[in-house]
């Protein structure tokens, strides 16, 4: 495993060879490497859905449940990691250019304080 | 915007200053941003929901069509920065822990070309 | 279509018919339909996640945005019918059964006011 | 409870009384719902997301197999029609409408075989 921990493309890699060594590669098709991605969203919303949204982030701020909540939000980037992987996505770049478009989209002083709305 | 488009922390960073030039920081309490989190996830499984699991990763070969692939996924990743962000979770450090946990929990050679149940 | 609009069976019935005339019976595979689920669940997130978490309910009690709820939460119900379907479970006895099982596991009297953990 | 185990709104009004007994009405907002149900779609994708696509219907009919498919297909069933409920939504008529638009906006002839295209 890279030691480059924060790097997007060497835990890409790091999840590739883990699969690979396991011969788990036969698995990894978009569409089940997607559901494997929905259920670890799905064991993330149950950490937070009977807490009340404004204590939220006070709740979480107890070392257990941070804990458990980085390992759910982990399991979830691990998928998206592989699922963009098995795509030949360029992660990095798309995600850059994103925020980019993003920028160009919604200019700070037109949206200031205001939640766009998804048509 | 950083030009380290490889690092986690990095990206991160941008995300939360885009949110701070809108002042949309008061939108992104944890419960808000995964139920946006689940509308891109939700985005991106409808690109997927027809296409034949066996021919999915050659439909996604099409420029196009992983071009779009990789908005989402991008869309996906930016809420889950943005989530681990706002819950102070060291994302990159809770990765490689979890991937280090898994190497422990998988043996190679005792789950070789077997998908572990979840339980 | 059936004219029992309240009856599951019936519902599930004409979804049934629905896909047959179309003969859309050969994408409505198990997995499929589950990322067509969560494309419609993904579509209802994002009405609500920009909406205070205490305004909801008056928010939607505006009609046009409890139309565009129902229509939502409709599209959710008829993937959930097709996909009991394509299965062979019997919904109306299963959901029974499982709100049976619940008042089981949960006296009234021992969580009263206490939302139960997941473990 | 009702013995009408096929009704949409006796199920309902079974589940809101069961929220009723237990003081659970309080925890019952339309996000804290949404992100619940989330959390029962990603336990019944979890069920299925190693399975080969097409083994899917024929593994499930696995007597066991189908029992849990079917108690988080309830699970899920039994959320939606929650938070129709708090949101006011005559659902019954709500899905009856999304069917007949439907059959508006694809023409069985126009569709015959081809999976219409989320834009």
């Amino acid at each position: 495993m890279s030691d480059e921990v924060d790097s997007i493309r060497a835990l890409t890699a790091d999840i590739r060879e883990f699969a690979r060594e396991r011969d788990w590669e036969k698995f990894h098709d978009p569409k089940s490497l997607l559901l494997a991605l929905v259920g670890e969203v799905g064991e993330l919303a149950e950490l937070f859905q009977w807490v009340p949204a404004d204590d939220a982030v006070a709740a979480f701020a107890d070392p257990d449940r941070r804990q458990r909540a980085g390992e759910e939000v982990s399991d979830v980037l691990i998928y998206l990691l592989r699922l963009a992987d098995v795509l030949d996505i360029d992660l990095p770049r798309a995600a850059h250019a994103k925020l980019v478009d993003s920028h160009r989209r919604f200019a700070a002083d037109a949206v200031l304080g205001i939640a766009p709305k998804k048509e």
